[in-house]
């Protein structure tokens, strides 16, 4: 996603709880790519700071962490610095604390979601839920699939929020025709709850260069 | 799916709590198409028995009930006529309490599902997953969707009951291609979730004539 943004020319932050041990880092996150440091070396545009420098800095904000770690960040942030500004939240909530393939956070399926408490969390910020029923490389290069000819949804409460959002999403290649609006923010009920199907696909297919059309 | 495997010159047994009952219905199931009588007049090789004679005659067993009447049907029946039987779920644990777009019913997803609940109560059926990803009317005419070119999934424990529900599904118009084993019965919780978008994609068109294809 970073890296996306910076090839369209927008000046990138990203958030951590501490920049010079994220920088320092031995491991990498995935286990097989590079470590953070030495993506960062070859991506040095992106301008690390902690999460509440970040989020006091940002103009246009992303969530794209762990699912589980999203309430302490925003608490580790100032709540004003999210006053106003749209919130597109791309994460999951996925639980693998019983393994693969992995469930829902407790409390956050069925008839609540992530999405959802972030906005409750923080009830001036306009929350968009879009691109998170599928893989990141497809996120950020739709044309990389079925000529880009899948679907996206995207959902929150503020309609000019999603349109801004939806003009973001163009720049990386998505035809607003495969952008289904759902409604409010109670939506990413739907759409965090795919990722129990998706994750099963994946295991099967061993790989995440895929995603759903709706055909008619 | 009666009317369907009638088509296909199987003898069909529809359950029911009280025959006369049913018969003398005078609402509709679904406020809009024909009473059960009057269905039942045009379907008359349909033989409708209580769903304990049913299960008992039964051969290859379907499970199209309201998710919420499943458990309590089984135990209207005598258990040992489900021994070694295909019990083919095509059900939903849909709960619309809290009006549309519905939930799943509580304890029954994330780290549950309804197919797994119905293989725990019948320890000595074989349970098969299938097709509750979709409308009715695609189940049994897929080739009305995209000339067929769509998804279904298949789970269960039991290879051999799958390969045959597989065979039941290719005689509707299913391409095996299209059908994914997803593995066993746990992976209920991932086709059971779909309901969560389905519902609100089914929502946002206002027909149910549409499904997923995987595109890669």
């Amino acid at each position: 996603m970073a890296e996306k943004l910076i090839s369209l020319d927008h000046d990138v932050i990203m958030g951590t709880r501490n920049v010079a041990a994220t920088l320092e880092r031995k491991l990498s996150d995935n286990s097989r790519g590079p470590t953070f440091g030495e993506w960062h070396s070859i991506n040095e545009k992106v301008n690390l700071m902690t999460f509440k420098n970040a989020v006091g800095e940002g103009e246009l904000l992303i969530n794209a962490l762990n699912g589980a770690a999203v309430i302490p960040v925003i608490q580790s942030c100032n709540r004003s610095d999210f006053d106003n500004k749209i919130l597109m939240d791309i994460a999951n909530p996925l639980d693998f604390s019983h393994g693969f393939p992995p469930s829902l956070l407790p409390g956050l399926h069925n008839t609540n979601s992530l999405g959802e408490e972030i906005q409750k969390a923080l009830p001036n910020a306009k929350v968009v839920k879009t691109l998170n029923t599928m893989w990141c490389g497809v996120m950020v290069n739709p044309a990389m699939i079925n000529n880009g000819a899948h679907q996206n949804y995207i959902c929150g409460n503020d309609k000019e929020a999603k349109e801004k959002v939806t003009g973001l999403l163009a720049s990386f290649g998505w035809n607003k025709d495969y952008i289904l609006d759902l409604g409010d923010i109670t939506n990413a009920r739907g759409t965090e709850s795919t990722l129990l199907i998706w994750t099963r696909i994946y295991g099967s297919k061993g790989s995440g260069a895929f995603n759903m059309k709706i055909v008619e």
